[in-house]
C-alpha cells in the first residue's frame, strides 16, 4: 500500500490509501482515524452488488454499525431532489451530527454523498471510495462535491474535504472499457499540464491500460493523486493555479453538453477538449508543433465515439462557453500549454481560433 | 457607528457595523471590501418595500449593480425548492462566481440567501444585512445557513461566514412588539449564559423595550453581538463552548414543534424553554433560588402566547428532544444555568426531571 497525503491548512489534511486489495481494511482506517461508531454507505447497485459487502464486513468487524442507502447508477441520482430523499431517510433512520458519510462509488456518488456530508445537519464526517478510474485519479483529491442542476451540471455544491480516501486498484479490474478511457483522459491531462516524463511512461504504458491491462492502474493513480494533491494545497478553493486542471475542459464542457451527457462521457468530451485546446495552443504560438503532434497522437490512439454524432454547431458551443462558470461573463478563457509539463493561466481566447479549433477536432474525431 | 468583530481563523474574520441609518451606506462597505461589482439582492416582500430602495440606491451609486430576488414572506420559504428555484434565476441571468449575495432581511431570510451563497457555484461572497432584532442579534453572527426539512427544522445548512454584516437599528422602528419579543428572548440569553451585568441591565430596560421604546436597541444588538462573537471565535463549529448558546433551545424547540410552530415564534419557544431549564438547573441544585426566581420573573414580565393554545403532552415532547440534533440518541443532554452569567456544557437531564419542568411551564405560562 502506498500513501499520498493531501496537505491542507486548517486540520484539513488527509491521506489517500493507494493499493490492491485495500477495501478489506476500510474498518482498520476507520478505527485509525477515530471516526464515529455510525456510518452511512451511500452507493450505487452495480457497486454494492460488488465491494459492499467487503466494506460492510470490513467496517462491522471493527465495531462500525452500517447504514446502506444503494441507488441506481447514473449521472441522473446527482440532484437535488435525490439529495432531498437522502436527508429523508437520514432523518427518518434518526442519524445524528457523530455520523460518518461513506461515498462508496465512482465520481457521480462522490459528488452527491459528499454534498449530503456537507450539507446534513450542517455536516458531518465524509470518507471517499471511489471505486472508478476516474473518481480515483481526479474527483476523491480536492474536495469539489455538489450536484447539477437541469440547467448546468455542478452548479449546486461546497468544497469539503474526507477524512481519507480509500483508492483500492483491485475494485478497477471489472471496469469497462469506456469507463478506463474516462479516467486515462485525465491521467493524460496530468503529464500534459504538469510533468513531462510522466505524460512519457503514460504515452508508452497506454495501448496496453486501454486494453484492461489493470497493473499499470495503481501507479497511475498514485502519480495522479500526487500531482492533483500538490495543486490543491497549493488553491484550495480555485483562485488561480487549480485552474489548470481545467485544461480540456472548456471545450470539452461545450462539447460534452452539446450531446446532452449521452454521446460522450465526461473522460471522453476531455480528451477530445484537450486536443482543440493543444490545437489553439499551437495556433496562437504557444506551443510547438512536436509537442502538439506528440499530444494529438497520444489522443488519437485512444478509442472515442465519433464526432459525427454531435450536433456540432459552434455558435452554440461558444455559447455553452461563455455560461461555463470558469469563465467570466465578457471572454471565454482557457488554460493553454506552453509545451509538454506546463500551461498558462486561464486566459482569454478570440472566437475565431475556437471555432478553427471546432474544425480541427470535427476533421480528425 | 459602532463595529464589533467577529474573530475567526484563516482569514474568516468579519466586522458588523452597527447604528442608526448605517443601511445608506452599504454601497460605501462594499466599496471598502473590495467586493465584486454584480450583487444580488435576496429579501422578502415587506423588507423590500421598506428597505430594498435605499440598498440598491446606495448600492448603484457606488458602481454596483443590483439584481433583487424578492419572495413572500415567512417560514416556509426556508426549503430546498425554494432553493432551487433561486438557483434556477441565478443561472439563468448569469450570475457568476464573482458576484456577491446580499441576504436582507430576517433569521429566514439571513438563512436561506446565506446556504445560497454557500452552495452556489460551490460558494459565492455573502453579505448580511439583518432586519429584525432576533437576526441582528443572534442569526447573523456565527455562520449558521440552511433551510428546513419537513421532517425538521435547520437540518440542511453549513457553516459559511458572511464579509460582513450591517445591523441597521433605525430598521427596526417598524418591527411589530411579538417580533421584538422574539429579539428580545435571545438578549435575555445572553445575560444570563455570560453575563450577570448585561442580565441587570436588560431587566432594567426590558418594560420599555417590549413597549417599543427603539433607543435601547442599538445597545442590545452591540453587547450580544459581542458576547456571541467571542463564543463564536471561541468554537465556530459547535464542537464544545458553542453549544452554551443553545440554553433554553431543548425545550423551546420541542414546544416551538409542539405547536407547529404556529402558536410559538422561535424567540417566544426559547423564552419558555429557559424558564424551563433554569428550573430543572434548581431543581438539580446547579441554580440557587433567588437567581431561578429573578429569571422567572424576567420571563414571566413579557407577555407570550398562553401555553393551553398547545398539546403539551410529555412524550411527545420528549421524543422530539430526543431527536433534537443537539442530543445524541442515547439520552436528553441540555445545557444548564449555575448562576445568572453562567451555565454548564450540555449535561444529561433524567426524563422525570423534564416531566416536572413542563408541568412547572403549565402551571406559570
Amino acid at each position: 500500500m502506498n500513501i499520498v497525503r493531501v496537505s491542507l491548512e486548517h486540520h484539513r489534511s488527509y491521506p489517500i490509501y493507494i493499493g490492491s486489495d485495500v477495501l478489506s481494511r476500510t474498518g482498520e482506517f476507520f478505527r485509525k482515524h477515530s471516526l464515529p461508531a455510525q456510518t452511512v454507505v451511500i452507493t450505487d447497485r452495480n457497486v454494492a452488488e460488488r465491494y459492499l459487502p467487503v466494506v460492510k464486513k470490513s467496517l462491522e468487524e471493527k465495531g462500525f454499525s452500517v447504514y446502506s442507502i444503494i441507488l441506481p447508477s447514473g449521472e441522473k441520482q446527482k440532484s437535488l431532489s435525490v439529495c432531498n430523499t437522502i436527508y429523508t431517510r437520514l432523518l427518518q433512520q434518526r442519524i445524528t451530527r457523530t455520523s460518518v458519510v461513506v461515498a462508496l462509488g465512482g465520481g457521480v456518488i462522490g459528488d452527491l454523498a459528499g454534498f449530503i456530508a456537507a450539507t446534513y445537519q450542517r455536516g458531518i464526517d465524509f470518507v471517499q471510495i471511489p471505486t472508478s478510474l476516474l473518481s480515483q485519479v481526479d474527483s476523491s483529491v480536492g474536495g469539489k462535491v455538489g450536484v447539477n442542476h437541469p440547467l448546468a451540471k455542478n452548479m449546486i455544491g461546497a468544497f469539503y474535504q474526507p477524512k481519507f480516501v480509500i483508492a483500492d486498484s483491485s475494485a478497477l479490474r471489472t471496469l469497462p472499457q469506456r469507463e478506463i478511457i474516462c479516467g486515462l483522459g485525465e491521467v493524460v491531462k496530468y503529464g500534459i499540464i504538469m510533468n513531462k516524463d510522466f505524460f512519457n511512461f503514460v504515452e508508452e504504458n497506454l495501448s496496453q491500460a486501454v486494453n484492461g491491462n489493470t497493473d499499470i492502474f495503481s501507479s497511475f493513480v498514485e502519480e495522479s493523486c500526487t500531482m492533483k494533491a500538490f495543486i490543491v494545497s497549493k488553491d484550495e478553493k480555485e483562485n488561480g493555479l487549480r485552474a489548470i486542471l481545467n485544461f480540456g475542459h472548456t471545450i470539452g464542457h461545450a462539447l460534452e453538453q452539446a450531446g446532452k451527457y449521452r454521446v460522450l462521457k465526461h473522460g471522453e468530451a476531455v480528451l477530445l477538449g484537450m486536443a482543440a485546446e493543444a490545437f489553439i495552443s499551437r495556433q496562437l504560438g504557444l506551443l510547438n508543433d512536436n509537442s502538439f503532434n506528440q499530444i494529438f497522437n497520444v489522443i488519437k490512439s485512444i478509442p472515442l465515439p465519433s464526432l459525427k454524432k454531435l450536433p456540432l454547431h459552434s455558435t452554440t458551443l461558444l455559447d455553452t462557453m461563455r455560461k461555463d462558470k470558469k469563465s467570466t461573463a465578457v471572454s471565454i478563457r482557457m488554460v493553454l500549454a506552453k509545451k509538454i509539463g506546463k500551461t498558462t493561466l486561464p486566459f482569454p481566447v478570440q472566437e475565431d481560433v475556437i471555432r478553427e479549433s471546432i474544425k480541427f477536432l470535427q476533421k480528425n474525431f
